[in-house]
């Protein structure tokens, strides 16, 4: 990890705190934690400020940290010592006071134990302040999510070429996380969704003992983790057999609906403005109540992250978001189409890094 | 999931509640939930007491919780609905005041939400309420452990049997996952730990791309989740070549403190005297200094449940208690022995629940 990337991610950060009159954030959530130094580990809080930053951690992690942080300051606590304890005696030495936490992720328990550790600590609850700035991606970042997203391409395109009728969706799914991993990924980013024909109408399945040829139409929606630790997350339609008019109309309406949200997308343009072009699509055609969650989410260390596009969404897209783009339209018993690409906002427009086939045609598998 | 053995749970629970004088418990740790209801989706949160037992989730669950958890009274909240907003109308309409909540798993951020819901509400922290029930496995359990453990020792033979010299860690940790799946299981327990040669002494170690042949010693750590949610996890040594004698000496201490720890386990005993059994083993062999965890830990929905067994372990052993038994000597730049099997406390003793042989010489594998 680039040492540069991360010092300039720390910049951005301590600014904030400057501006919020706190002289250091407690950062407490493992994935920013990993945003904020590179390290891959858990069980390790960072104190970050205009006037400290020190990585709090256990002697398990000792040489990973001098393996993955150079240069950052580390304190190995000993055994019988409590991370709170120890977090507050940092803290007073490097004299803060004001001391901001993450709201979404400290417990009550966490809270009180260091309330209790330092008398003198004034603790500041925030929201997303590191989640704000990991919305925005750095080049290197970019680069890891492009791997992401080869590795699920590649996964699913061996998949593709070897399905069969009688493999269950478990089988493809498990099947999937194998090809990743063989291919150098960490795994799959999420339990892949395979769905055989009126499974498809549940967003929220998962892979269960149906077989493929039970039905002309599989959903599969998938990603990868990279070695670096960034997701990618698909969606693609495969179909077997003849299916009705009615999904092959669902699916020139989901395909219609998605084309015309990422032709929206782009710098300074609204994620509700985004959704919306999808969304109208979707209800001209009579489909909208079937449409029943938000248009995206942006991708990164983690599977979900801001922004979301939804109806209710109010984020101002920016060059370097990743965002998902995933339309769907679900009929209940009878089946469901969702399509799935990864866009990047960029200077003057939007990215499609996903590079799976999607016409009609290309959603074809004959068995041999 | 037999509903009487959930209902015995809960009923359990709420005589705890009674003795503290609490109207009900919200329960929002998802195994919590699971383990009260049956239910094996997320974001969804139990209200139970005396005179309530609501679970709330949001309508991607509906069908899922018909299923899984029947009889249970299940709200559904609206889209636009809060969960905090929704929980304190449920606690309101059932006049119940004085609500505990868990104070290692709620965050700030909710605390402050549901506070702000409901003015009448008086929130009590409490802490481990269900873990400490959840300690002590019903037969069901025990049955669905058996099963993990199952999976975990025929995936192990399937990968000991095929052993290469060219083999990486990286691979046999993901054969391993992959062969669990293919038996029938969720995935592995967690990312098994296959360390060649020295890496062995990191008992923090995951999977590289180290090959079996770099070494004579191969140790692998791993476990099985059931398709019913419960985990297994041993540790087992494996010697392709001759090892030094120190190795075989070290391999031959932590046998001696793992069967002492285990002859010592049964209902009535402290933790702290099992893991000073294994303990006294190696400190006497003059390894002391290099067994640098407690002595094991509690399994079944999670990996790591209550109870540990640590020098400063103060749980007394009751029957239905499943328990890893895992000395370990890690010598820095040479390597490392542990020895891991899962242990039942019985009426009358204990039984080890796992069997994959551990006699010195079982651990030779020899390449044809």
């Amino acid at each position: 990890m680039a040492q540069d990337r991360i010092a300039t991610r720390r910049k951005k950060l301590i600014s904030q705190l400057k501006a919020q009159h706190l002289d250091a954030l407690l950062v407490t959530s493992v994935t920013n934690v990993r945003y904020l130094t590179g390290f891959t580990g858990d069980s390790s809080w960072l104190l970050i400020g205009p006037k400290l930053c020190v990585l709090i951690s256990d002697g398990r992690y000792r040489t990973q940290i001098e393996e993955e942080c150079p240069g950052l300051e580390a304190v190995i606590r000993a055994v019988d010592e409590k991370m709170s304890a120890r977090a507050a005696a940092e803290l007073a030495s490097a004299k803060a006071t004001r001391v901001g936490f993450e709201q979404d992720v400290l417990t009550i328990g966490l809270y009180d134990t260091i309330s209790t550790a330092s008398k003198t600590l004034e603790l500041v609850p925030t929201q997303g302040a590191v989640e704000q700035l990991r919305q925005v991606k750095d080049s290197e970042e970019i680069a890891e999510i492009r791997i992401a997203i080869g590795l699920a391409e590649r996964a699913f395109a061996a998949h593709r070429a070897t399905l069969r009728p009688d493999l269950t969706e478990r089988e493809i799914a498990h099947g999937l996380e194998h090809t990743i991993r063989g291919l150098g990924g960490v795994g799959a980013a999420f339990p892949p969704i395979v769905a055989v024909g009126d499974r498809a109408a549940l967003p929220h399945y998962r892979a269960g003992a149906l077989r493929v040829g039970q039905s002309g139409l599989l959903l599969v929606d998938w990603g990868a983790v990279s070695a670096g630790g960034y997701h990618s997350d698909l969606t693609r339609v495969i179909v077997t057999s003849k299916l009705s008019p009615k999904l092959e109309q669902v699916y020139g309406v989901v395909l219609k609906a998605q084309l015309a949200a990422i032709a929206e997308m782009g710098p300074g343009v609204s994620s509700r403005k985004v959704d919306s072009a999808a969304r109208s699509v979707i209800e001209s055609a009579g489909f909208g109540k079937y449409f029943s969650h938000g248009l995206g989410h942006g991708i990164g260390l983690e599977i979900h992250e801001a922004p979301r596009m939804s109806p209710q969404g109010e984020t101002t897209l920016q060059p370097g978001m990743v965002i998902t783009v995933e339309p769907g339209i679900y009929l209940p018993g009878v089946g469901g189409v969702r399509i799935e690409d990864d866009v990047l906002i960029t200077r003057d427009g939007a990215e499609v890094l996903t590079s799976v086939p999607k016409s009609w045609e290309s959603c074809r598998v004959d068995f041999v």
